[in-house]
């Protein structure tokens, strides 16, 4: 309730284009003793950014939210140049969700010439994703260890959608001693399973009409391990299956440990499923945890 | 004088050996509105990480020192094991020197099991003394980083001796927008103008005798540069001589710009004269700033 007071009390979204701008509003903050939260995004949010907004005006005193279409995580042929971009609707959505700060910095602020610094979680980025993006995560770390630097939070969001870029963030934290507490909230669904992605737009009418059999494979496994299966390849054999029938593309559907991101043989406890897959000339990805 | 005052108030030296502890001392240190100055070390102190510590000491109003033998900067067949450690001896002369924190984590503490995440400087650490240790900048950038997160200093300190350390050490700041401020020190030297350094214990007292040279050789660019010449091929030639006479094997001597490390043909101002050479089983390194 105190944070929402405050929140309506600035009233106003501040938008900031400069490193040394959010550093030196970063630092004010935590001199007045607030924590700050920060949302990092590429932008086009959407019902899933939305809740980690929303969670983090509940637990922070300042929420800023970050749009940056981060180029090093895209790899030479990827959809850098038509990734969706449309700030004046981030700007309304980012600020009916509570939030006080948009950094929306520039590639030159964020790279300028000459910048050859990267940060690399080992073993864990090259894993699923990593194998068909192999510079994807090195940029992910990278831009999100800027952002830590410049915004300072006290607690930072992720959603679960994205299961590996998460689990390689805690590790980087971790690892690296960064003083931040690193949230992650459940995947946000459409009403037909889809898990809401900024590249679902992409998709063409017909496209968009199949793609719910990443989110049904999914619940298809946990059915099968709820019914006692618990042989990794069998299972996988046959939820492959489905959605191979809606002639898609699997990139990936493996059933890894939560914390190592290894294959693991039995289905259990902590074992999480993800794929990735080409619908089209899109590519999305989905997972489920057994719990 | 306020910072001396301040320093002699406490007069004990706090000795802190794991993160959390560091973390919530610097923390707390930061609320009642102190600086912070680092001078990360190997330990086996000298002469220059005194200038180090005493610089801090005047600038800032908590002084730690860290000492810590970082494994990941040494390769295979390097000195990591027989390298030069003496705590007690350390502590009594950071101590003196005016420190408040000696922060001396364990091997554990810095890397646990599973540790993964490594920061590299590419390009700069791939030049010089990077084409004969390979890994060795990733593994100091790694570790100042980690310092930078545990010790949260507003300054930190770094000799010129390690000049292309402190390079690549202000790069990664800037890169990753890291809010500490690095000051670069100058060499300290011994009375026959050997750079200060820990190798220099490994010596023989024959190779002592012969290690100014590479001092002497740095000398005899900047005079030829001042009595006019300035071909860089020629004046190394003709220094390298001088060190080969004493058969002393050149890692590398070489003209080099400030800032990019990339080899220049031209000396002049902001070109850096590195040297790096075996001198026995030691390899010992110097350099010199034409200004």
């Amino acid at each position: 309730m105190h944070c929402e007071a405050s929140a309506s009390l600035i009233n106003r979204m501040k938008v900031i284009k400069t490193i040394e701008q959010m550093q030196f509003f970063s630092q004010h903050g935590k001199k007045l003793g607030k924590t700050i939260g920060l949302v990092p995004t590429m932008g086009y949010l959407h019902s899933g950014h939305i809740s980690l907004i929303k969670r983090a005006r509940k637990d922070t005193g300042i929420v800023v939210v970050s749009i940056y279409v981060n180029p090093t995580q895209f790899g030479p042929g990827e959809d850098y140049k038509r990734y969706p971009r449309d700030l004046e609707r981030d700007r309304e959505l980012a600020k009916a969700a509570g939030t006080d700060v948009l950094f929306v910095p520039s590639n030159k602020e964020i790279y300028p010439d000459g910048y050859s610094t990267y940060i690399m979680v080992e073993e864990l980025s090259e894993k699923l994703c990593g194998i068909s993006r192999p510079i994807h995560f090195r940029g992910v770390t990278t831009i999100v260890a800027k952002l830590f630097n410049i915004v300072k939070p006290t607690r930072t969001y992720f959603g679960w959608k994205d299961a590996q870029q998460l689990i390689i963030i805690k590790k980087m934290v971790s690892d690296l001693n960064i003083d931040v507490k690193v949230i992650g909230l459940p995947t946000v669904r459409e009403k037909d399973g889809l898990a809401v992605s900024s590249r679902n737009k992409y998709l063409t009418k017909k496209e968009r009409e199949i793609a719910p059999v990443l989110y049904q494979a999914l619940v298809q496994v946990k059915r099968m391990v709820n019914s006692g299966e618990s042989n990794s390849a069998k299972v996988l054999k046959e939820v492959k299956n489905l959605i191979k029938a809606k002639k898609i593309k699997i990139d990936y559907l493996k059933a890894v440990n939560l914390m190592s991101l290894k294959d693991v043989k039995k289905l259990k406890k902590k074992t999480l499923i993800a794929v990735a897959a080409w619908i089209g000339k899109t590519r999305l990805i989905d997972n489920m945890l057994i719990k």
